[in-house]
């Protein structure tokens, strides 16, 4: 295959790609990014400027009328040479998760190859979107002089944002469904993450579509954020990242909107639960890419009378997690930056003098946060209500499931829940309660896999994802109604 | 509304219904019935005619043209319009079920009025019957220059034979999907519970429907169940019944056949179960309507270090169940007739010959078989195989839960099955391991609600019920394609 | 039933209902109506305070949380009764609406049994909302472990605002689905037509639901309009009306929308139509309501070669409608206001005097304007361009069925279109390549039968309608998943 | 990847595929092939004895119960690696299919490739087996106590039969959904193009399945066919070939079948018709593979006022057509064998003596039959109503549209049938009234793309055939029913 990717930078310089040029600013000026392990500069991005923008924005506008004319297999041909490019520079392209994200080695990979995965699966299930006919004979008085053919049509341009911390898988979830149903798309790359996502924008340049069917911008969201959002040329707006989401859902025109935001996923652990699966999912869920995860289990609701036994498997497994640098392969890596770390650090002070009990020892190298679980977390404590995204793991003890259940009903989140009990009946009954997009027995939140429901309640999002809901997302309803001078029923004999 | 059901007899004489006109058999024959428990003569009914069979199949065949040209919505019309006649007289009706087969009061009521309740929903499902859209282009290579448009349409002339325990419902839940995806119906009614199913029958000809639409004819079926499931009018078999079922499905011709016949289902009690609930289940389930019910719990498997304790609370509501007559509500009747009674005598001498242990005294009043817990039972003995259908309860220790399923997957029958657990992993395991059509999670096997799927495996019958699947059942595929001289894709902007 | 609509006003002065009380807004404020035809004076309506409004959304927030687990059939069961209570009081509903709107008496009367029929179907269609089971190993290098459970949950409280035009049905097809679904509603009655629609509330109060369930609110959309869409209690938008939406959409916080704004429905008539179709239902889609209906045909473009021929049938059709008073069940009434006419007069002239000609005379009688048929419209001309929602019908000849093709897909609306041809192909290819939500092939534009599929494209709205679409956009996903210690499959012999 | 295929046979001699080897006939009997062309022999079969059978069946049975488990995307690998082995050798198994069954050289690769195709296909939609959720509520009176999950499950041992006509695809299309649902397979090959459906069969072998999965046997039908159909072991019966399929389906044990049989597809060619596409679609539809395709045209129905017209055009196409020997591509080859010679000239000679007119000379070199058009065909003669699976086209012409839907509508057959018109309305309402499986408005009739239903009503088949339908009609449901304590509504805020 050679050097695919050689034109998208020139050195340690990387460009945009707009209507099938990869072009620098037009402004000139750039952006470069370190390492958030120590600092070491890594790449130098684009700063887009608003003519720049226009010019994507034209061009996506332009290649959809094409493109949502290529028959569908054709599409997910493209697709599927997507899939097959990024799995060949599986180890390029997690390399540069690495540096950009300090992402380690082995997840680094994990995202590329999954990434890869997810595009063949919407491919196939994108050709499979299938129309409804109805008859006008199913409503009361009237005679089967309609049919009424529907179909999904897609929206245009999509406008796919994704954050730093899966810089190619959350890029790649939204670029896949948005090209399958037939959108093009303007691609806003993470501030830092912004090569990998460029990297899987690229595969579907390389992999062939016509120019303007992917489009790739990069800048600070303070510049370019809500002049991408609110363009007129904009058709639907896939985002995932923080609480920022709310206010773009605000500003947005009347468009389709699939926002994946914050999350504050609960663990309620009851009395009767396998307390060796409820602690490797804990110490896993928690501490994976060091709790920089929308799923990250992000607050331990477990009942008194056995938090001790839990807190004690769960600290045991916390010792055994590997803590330094990506390139070693360890768990818990530096937070993505300084901000990060300094919040993750002030959240866990706020609790200690409220009164929490540190549980391990609070230690902090730089944007390096070795993992805390904080115990007896109370409702006064900002630990209780906001999100760490840092392996900082607040433990509240409650006296009941119910109280459990009614305390993480008041988040004002809703991503993700999890309940850990062997009782068939109130596994069902308190997953049932929780007011969550979805809610694992017995397991770890997790996006994925993705042909599954994931889906943001109360200000975690909007919209569905998932290989058919993402495409349901990037689509909208189109009906053909037929008018018939007489009834024509099908019959058959 | 009078008494509209009038023209159904004279005095205790029943007729046929063919194409519209309530006739004698014009043979000349008849049968006459007898009640269950003391043998006093119930109502004449008709043996009809080979030539009224005919008949009755040309009268539908002829209005079955028209029929599916009728508007779903007015289809519908008819179907709650003799949900409406039932519910009215649900007394009468039950009092004639009560009579011929001798359902108690309140069951026998309670059959009519879900009979009602299930034409509506069936009326409303099959409005619904919603068609499909595809283009060529999913598939490889293919531009899109086809569209298929998918319907559902009716088979034709659909006989609908139901068995002696549910006459009215099992005949209504046949008839009402038949008719509202646009078939005709000739019911043959049982000889035990004819009048019922004429009843149920009249109903939908006293709603209004053109005369073919439904047609009735009793006899013997040594006589004509032959004739009529072998006509070359016959489009659709939907029978519930014995095992004679599995010479119906092999001298049938190429049509779809819906058959529910004999069942075997087991409960399988594990250590963990919550025993109040499943004891309680497995007495309703063994002992309601004398354990004449398909779904009647058949076999308990049970493993042996909670089986004493088990057994004691299975005992224990045992021994408050009410026997005797039908008119006083008892929950254990007289058996349908002699050879029943002769069967469960036979069931339970065999077994105790064989070593099983009796943990009630078997006691027979003519045809009431008191109810009977035979404990012990072993693959020796035939109530290890066969099917009871008859207040007899055999119940098997099993070491453990494994042996238990893998006894239970022996049985030559599937239609459903138990699993008594509080243990979400082993319920969902243990349900998914079983070879039955439903597993019921800590409940008694049941027909319904009827909405739910209902289906046979293995020698227990072929294709599903339940309201949309029955109209599946009833219907065939259609599709019409557009083959157009250029690419046509929907578009929206 | 008595007079069971007496509370909802004293004399001519109407309520507001919120928490199941009928009240008059504590400001004191009211707000007094006149008929469109003669300004007489009709209801006197209350101008609802903000706390009022807080007090309505906090009721149904409350409300909302027993409402949902309330059981589907007796969610139904309470639709089902409101629809009899509307379909009891059809009359004296239908004369409300033709007081308040001037909607002639039939039209009055049928647009309150449609709203009945509406709420049969919808409380039928709610009652099937089915849930998904997926299964992890779909999914490349997944084991099935995990099962994951889907279904539909209510929102929460769904603002429910719709327009003067159908102030009963359009009120009652987003009640309807939001309650079915399990969401509680807050009603904004539209100033014209809040009695009718207040009557429309009633009619689920006096069904019986809980307090809370469904509450009322007038006032002047300038001073309660924001406040409303923007409540922090508000969980969805379901809302029609005109462009104002467009900056509904864009104030709302991150919720569900959905939204039917303005339209210009283009009828394409080509070479090959049958003109007699064409016409007939180029005057009824034109005129019927005085075409103050979003789905009234806005435009004709007529290939030059049958325009001639098309508008002598057009004007023959139109010079048999009746204009006058809707007491005398015209076809054409006044206008809802001054500046509805006003606008209608400012369209007409602005084309005339840009070249266009009038077919018919232009004539007024205060809000009463004459059906006008407008030929040779441009470009240049208003017509071309806006929605008249009046009884002015603008008609461009055009070279070609492609011209009339690109001339319609630039309207900035994309709600329907209409193409009349006689040729199957050209019937889809036309059809297929229009930019709107539906477009009908020989037929007028038209929202219903009820069941089929409405939706705006364009700046036509967002979110479709139609039975189960509604229910749809009233509801999310939520998911369950199950996590099992080891693989399970279901098997069956 | 080497001679993959060398272990399936030694020289010209072909072997049987049990339980993963490949074996002589224990019986030492064998059958040797001949080309249709000129009698030369191709290759020698074994003819499996009936322990071979039963070793099959049982190999099939065993391997059943860990397929079962292997998860979908795991099978879906075998499915595609079993399409790239396809692919890669299509000129050689194509060679197989020339030689076999005289398929021209184009045709028979082509049939190859789109096998391929199907597997990767069906692999896709068979990973996407999707299953439902459903809630006790939904029917009135319950209480949502109950959850029910329905799942498809396999339904054990297939029985593939395909025809000589499509040896590789038409079992192909029943081995490939059969697999990906979960099922084993035997495979009956016919005995004209045995070779090719082993080599089919062997694809998947060499794909790697578990010994056991796919299993091959061939043979007389008339020694081992009853055997086969009747077998204990045997779930189901997927079976394409001729009449014989009605006997097949009365015989079968209560088995789920999948036939397709005869077909008699008529054209009907109305007046307004486009007759360059009817022309071309009738020449292609009934000559194509010398007309022994069960989707031939078979019957053209033309009204009388274009009938002369219409066979100019007819003529014109018959005459290009290129007769001869397959491997020179011949569109017109010799017959599968004398009998289907003898049977065409029988046809033509019985049409010609009743008065039919030949519209192009009948001339047969041994097999091969040249093209023949049959003018003025009546219901007297045999051509009005049987099959000629040859290059012979019976013509009649009507006097009216609806004449032709009448006599269309009377042929025992059911399979396609097309109709050409330019009209809209009368595409729809005859295409309606067509008693057929699909009906091609304005094209061939054709089995494909793959995706797309087929099936045949009345005496040409029973269940659909096509990517999800093959799926579901090898798949039965199974559901699991958890009984709760108390109500469980999942809910959201």
């Amino acid at each position: 295959m050679g050097d695919i990717f050689a034109p998208i930078h020139k050195d340690t310089t990387y460009f945009l790609l707009i209507n099938g040029e990869f072009v620098l600013s037009d402004s000139g000026r750039t952006i470069t990014g370190q390492t958030p392990f120590d600092g070491t500069p890594t790449y130098t991005i684009q700063a887009a400027s608003r003519e720049q923008i226009d010019a994507a924005y034209q061009a996506a506008t332009k290649a959809q009328r094409s493109w949502c004319r290529v028959p569908l297999w054709k599409r997910a041909e493209y697709l599927h040479k997507a899939a097959a490019i990024l799995r060949e520079h599986a180890d390029e392209i997690g390399g540069v998760i690495l540096r950009e994200v300090a992402k380690n080695v082995s997840a680094s990979k994990q995202e590329v190859l999954r990434t890869a995965d997810l595009c063949d699966y919407i491919a196939e299930e994108g050709v499979r979107m299938e129309g409804q006919l109805l008859t006008a004979d199913s409503f009361t008085g009237q005679p089967r002089k309609k049919l009424c053919l529907v179909q999904r049509v897609p929206l245009g341009v999509v406008l796919a944002q994704g954050p730093f911390n899966y810089p190619c898988n959350l890029t790649g979830s939204k670029v896949a469904p948005a090209l399958i149903a037939g959108n093009t798309c303007v691609v806003k790359g993470p501030t830092q993450g912004a090569v990998a996502a460029l990297y899987l924008t690229a595969a579907f340049h390389f992999a062939g579509v016509p120019a303007g069917v992917v489009n790739f911008v990069s800048g600070r969201g303070s510049e370019i954020g809500d002049y991408l959002v609110t363009h007129p040329l904009c058709n639907c707006i896939s985002f995932t990242g923080g609480n920022i989401g709310l206010e773009v859902a605000k500003k947005a025109h009347m468009i389709p909107l699939q926002m994946e935001l914050g999350g504050k996923d609960a663990a309620i652990v009851c009395a009767d639960a396998d307390l060796d699966v409820a602690a490797k999912c804990i110490v896993s869920g928690a501490f994976s890419y060091s709790g920089q995860r929308c799923t990250a289990v992000k607050l331990v609701l477990v009942v008194q009378e056995v938090a001790d036994a839990l807190l004690e498997k769960v600290l045991a497994g916390t010792r055994k997690l590997t803590v330094g640098r990506p390139e070693d392969d360890c768990e818990v890596t530096a937070l993505i930056d300084r901000n990060a770390a300094d919040n993750a650090e002030a959240l866990a002070m706020d609790a200690k003098q409220k009164g929490a009990q540190w549980l391990t020892e609070f230690r902090r190298d730089g944007n390096l946060v070795y993992p805390l679980v904080v115990d007896r977390v109370t409702e006064e404590m900002r630990l209780a209500w906001e999100e760490p995204f840092a392996p900082v793991l607040p433990v509240m003890r409650v006296k009941s499931v119910d109280e459990a259940v009614q305390y993480a009903n008041r988040l004002r989140y809703g991503l993700q829940g999890c309940v850990f009990t062997q009782n068939v009946n109130q596994a069902i009954i308190v997953a049932s309660r929780m007011t969550a997009g979805t809610v694992q027995v017995n397991g770890a939140p997790a996006r994925g896999p993705d042909h599954f429901l994931f889906l943001g309640h109360k200000d975690s999002g909007i919209n569905a994802q998932g290989a058919k809901w993402s495409i349901e997302a990037m689509t909208k309803l189109k009906s053909l109604v037929i008018n018939l001078p007489e009834e024509a029923y099908m019959v058959a004999n």
